[in-house]
């Protein structure tokens, strides 16, 4: 039997992880940075597919290593099984034994016919908790069609409502689908834990992909109902609010909040241009929000005479509610997302190091967030039998 | 005591919530949908500022109700209470005496001056977990600004790698600073739950809305320090696969993915350009990720020829992935969607209904999902001081 020493509120939980890509995986790098224990089960030889995913780097022999692959899968062990092969099977039992959560993202139908469905592990081990996360679920038309983040993306309609006004629907910039679903198999999976504590059952979990992208619907869908009017891309402003969203400075974008007359005042204060407080088309948010074109040409007009830095302090000090918006290259320098810890140092096997993003599930005197690194596939494979006895 | 009979994994656990708008309140409707109780303390008057947010709709007095406040309320009990005043200060110490977990949202140092800091907490509640869910954190040098969803999109960096290729960056269509600060929030309060049923303590959870934006850069860390480029918004199409992406057809949009060469061939014969499968442009995925343009004219060219739903038949046949681009009206009509139960028709105090997202988080055989409505303010004052014996 496996036993746990890791710290954290979920110490002593044990995960065996069959999941691929991103979805599974981020769901369970969730799961083990608040200190359950994931042992990562990977097909022999390629394992993992987001190791074949870029970006690379050149490890010490000159291997292509996947920087993707090391920033979703930290804090776990690894083990290559073949399920189809009766050895491995024996020690992926010898596992299920131990473990209180088998996590897949196979194509529903998949992992029964590798003799693990629900039914079989629900007998066999009544403790165990199933979590089956897919692209649209164990059940409904699509369930065995194959999904992609940005299938699930232009389904769900998140994609029909980000984008320039009148251009095309765009992306979410990142694989929203993907992490969405994994935050809610965490989710699940914690109640089904919490649950298990008082029955001492197991549960059979259902995450589907295009499901977790309906649930971040959030106002579209009220607003498509009470309006009667299809939301449309509206670039960067908020649907309801003037003025409220990026604006473009001398070297650069800032993000204006005004979410008031009074706010407003201080804004048309700060740009110099008192005289649009009194202009009929900008007397009320109603009045802003119709204009908004009219009144985004007269802001950055005059946000044109100076830089991003500049243009803050002497928002801030008006008491406009203003910040930066951060590319890639500020976000690593950010002084508040450096003093809460969210980028953590993380070694390559070359010996370079990168920064990942760390667990933004804090517990305020907890210790810093130090995890293990990604696994080599296999890496664990004497370690784990020796722990069973094989 | 209160106690709790609610259905689900998280029956018997009760939520004392004081979160306002969109972070918390979803949050704690998260942890609703489970199964836990949960009262929402709202200050006299006008409660939730979220009840003045719009779309409203004209309730039988001709009164306006917010939608987008049912949207994110439902499963919840509302009581009015004044934490500055003694007598209802008496009444939330006595819910707080039975509850396991408190939500606030307030800027941080707030509920310190409230009285409920966690020392205090602590020692007089030793088993109650504190939420603390904020645009910065309880920590760092930006902990007591203001934060709005934009500004969090904006300064966590999805803002800037979201939008047209070439254009300005863009705003995710909905609120994922604050939803994301609603997931992680959810999961941590559950592994605080998870520990305490081991420790008997309960600890302090501090997210911020800003470190939950940091947490979904996914593979853009990477690729910004490996590659040395900043990554830029892209539109519709992977950063690295091609074709995969938005394309448009004669009435609509439509996403194909094409991960490899032979569904690239595929897609070439679905379309009736077989001699471009050899053009030096597009005889690899590397090739084709260079000459992306080039390939997404041709493909629309051909695409202008037929409809979405012709389209979709022909590829599906062809094997190459494709889905479709569904808008709000589209959504609430998806066959996958509805079979999964995702849209709950939730009734208006006007005797309408509208459908609002179901929660994603599912467990085979449980039962269909069937939320109570969201509270009026201070709906059930009454029953709550009956049950305190109050």
């Amino acid at each position: 039997m496996l036993s746990s020493t890791k710290n954290g509120p979920l110490s002593g939980l044990i995960v065996i992880d069959l999941t691929r890509i991103l979805a599974g995986p981020y769901c369970s790098m969730i799961l083990a940075d608040l200190g359950a224990r994931v042992i990562k089960v990977e097909m022999p030889g390629n394992g993992d597919d987001a190791r074949q995913v870029g970006p690379f780097y050149k490890g010490l022999n000159g291997e292509k290593n996947s920087a993707y692959f090391l920033s979703i899968n930290r804090n776990k062990e690894s083990i290559a099984l073949n399920l189809k092969s009766p050895e491995d099977k024996l020690i992926f039992d010898k596992l299920l034994l131990s473990a209180d959560i088998l996590i897949e993202n196979y194509t529903p139908g998949t992992i029964e016919k590798l003799g693990y469905g629900w039914d079989f592990l629900n007998k066999t081990y009544p403790k165990l908790i199933l979590a089956s996360i897919s692209g649209f679920g164990q059940t409904g038309p699509y369930r065995e069609l194959p999904a992609y983040d940005m299938v699930v993306q232009a389904m769900g309609g998140i994609l029909s409502i980000t984008g320039e006004e009148g251009g095309r629907p765009t992306r979410v910039g990142v694989s929203i689908g993907d992490l969405a679903a994994g935050m809610f198999g965490a989710i699940g999976v914690q109640a089904a834990i919490i649950e298990r504590n008082k029955t001492g059952r197991g549960k059979h979990l259902d995450i589907s992909m295009l499901d977790s992208q309906v649930a971040l619907l959030e106002n579209a869908l009220s607003r498509y109902q009470i309006e009667g009017k299809i939301p449309e891309p509206i670039g960067s402003r908020h649907p309801s609010i003037t003025p409220f969203g990026v604006f473009k400075a001398k070297d650069g974008f800032l993000v204006l909040a005004a979410g008031n007359n009074a706010v407003f005042q201080k804004l048309c204060d700060a740009i110099n241009q008192t005289e649009i407080i009194n202009d009929h088309r900008f007397v009320s948010n109603e009045s802003r929000c119709i204009n908004h074109v009219d009144l985004k040409t007269i802001i950055e007009k005059s946000l044109m005479e100076r830089g991003v830095q500049e243009w803050m302090m002497i928002f801030k000090a008006q008491g406009v509610p203003v910040g930066p918006l951060n590319d890639l290259s500020d976000v690593v320098k950010d002084p508040q997302i450096n003093a809460r810890g969210m980028l953590i140092d993380t070694l390559l096997s070359n010996g370079e190091k990168i920064l990942t993003a760390a667990s933004p599930v804090k517990f305020i005197g907890d210790e810093p967030f130090a995890p293990s690194p990604a696994p080599k596939l296999d890496e664990h494979r004497l370690s784990l039998l020796k722990e069973l006895g094989l």
